[in-house]
């Protein structure tokens, strides 16, 4: 179960790091890299960072999946057009969904529940971060018409670790974490709730920065 | 024999590195921290993914030819031009050799062969992308003009992993696998071969992304 | 002692993080990401190329540390402005600092001096570098208006190397390696002094970069 639902939330981010390659100049391959990226990056920093086996080595059936469902986008939407609110959802449940995975793994390798929080963040945005770098476009989380989006996967997580630390049933925990994350993000996206930005008194460029 | 021609592909690579600087306003540092990753990132981020010493910590000697192939860069390309075509064909043996690399040691580390090709890949083009990120530009691996890069690595990393399944001989394959990544590139770029590109039936910017 | 001053440069860093978010649109959470990036960046990257099990992983005090600067500072920067000087000279104290823990730790670990080196840039420069890449700037180390950033690191990280080997002993040569990188920054940004730039002959699009 878990498997097939890891399966679906590595399509998801395959079909969002391909479609990012709309209006730009981008090849087969180069939109191959970018689902790849996209479904991988999050996992394989948080695994990199845990030191433990990157997943998509130990089970190359993600790499084929991504593989596959990037080249089917490819060709798909040379003939169709996706509808946008399917794929916001189908987003959404993708960030909930690695977001628990990635707390889950981090807490299961002993991480203290603040750095398992972090794991879990990382696995649900640091995929899309790099997708963004890569074709030259401010990362999402730095923009600012994001609702919700790193928050509601600091809140699932969150959510995970204390329902794990009260010693809820790991079932249990994995539905309810998820739903908060997937809740969270779609009613940020419908009622365009967003944090507060970052508004410094003067903008004083001099004193900016690291120079 | 094989130590000869990696260093030779280190230099090729921290060339190349130092010369993504034309028209920036880069010091002597920032040419050679671009060099060292052109050089290195490739097979750094494979060796972490695959929980392997890295290679440069390990053999300092690739270090310091990185290091003076870039402060030579630097001085010598105020005096000389460098002939563009010796680049071209200097930087897809590099890319050839890498992969080639790449690959073999993603198998001699017991991976199955769909992981090895992308270690191939990574090692071959990981490191230009990096570089090009650093210093603003949209990797290459993602501009329209593009011919045959990363799929020349794919395929001769494919090569590879399919001669090893058959029992070739190591050097053999060594020799058919990095001329066919190779030759693939050059012919690219001298019959302008591209893969198809990316698009979309409808530009529909609401659709894109992961937001 | 040691443990004071390196959560003293977290927070540095952390600071420098959260401004560079400074007439960008970046949220509160963007705002954490960025602190974090900077401050934990350049020794993640180090303690994953050494092999060493990640810092603030290990203690995730310095996770607590960077997390409530950075919410400080957002909500500060609201009512006061800081200090253009006191921030410069503290983020070369930063980098001062992060260069010998970085340089120590690489020795510690039995690397060459080569690589030891190395690994002390990287821990005082890489964190300020992944964070202009996710906002969308070049990064400082490959821009004009440098003044000894990156150099002065190398040249703190060697002081290190070589007083090591010459068996000085340990309090003292961190003493004199950090305040060697933090004289040294401080010099060039009060006279301005830069390393010579890259200055190719002619400028030949046609032959530049990887392609």
């Amino acid at each position: 179960m878990q498997f097939l639902l890891e399966q679906f939330g590595v399509s998801v981010a395959a079909i969002t790091g391909a479609l990012a390659a709309r209006g730009k100049q981008v090849d087969l391959f180069g939109v191959i890299v970018l689902a790849l990226v996209t479904a991988f990056g999050g996992g394989t920093i948080r695994d990199l960072l845990l030191d433990a086996p990157v997943f998509w080595i130990q089970h190359p059936g993600y790499l084929f999946n991504a593989f596959a469902t990037a080249v089917m986008t490819f060709y798909l939407v040379r003939y169709r057009e996706l509808p946008g609110t399917v794929l916001l959802v189908a987003d959404a449940f993708a960030l909930a969904l690695f977001t628990m995975v990635g707390t889950r793994k981090g807490l299961s390798l002993g991480t203290p529940g603040s750095v398992a929080v972090v794991m879990g963040v990382i696995t649900g945005v640091a995929g899309g971060i790099a997708r963004d770098l890569l074709i030259g476009e401010i990362p999402l989380v730095f923009r600012r018409e994001i609702y919700l989006y790193a928050t509601a996967a600091f809140v699932g997580a969150s959510v995970f670790v204390m329902l794990d630390h009260w010693g809820v049933n790991s079932q249990a925990n994995i539905i309810v974490s998820t739903t908060t994350t997937l809740l969270l993000r779609l009613a940020g996206i419908r009622w365009r709730i967003a944090l507060p930005l970052f508004r410094p008194r003067a903008a004083d460029p001099a004193a900016g920065g690291r120079n």
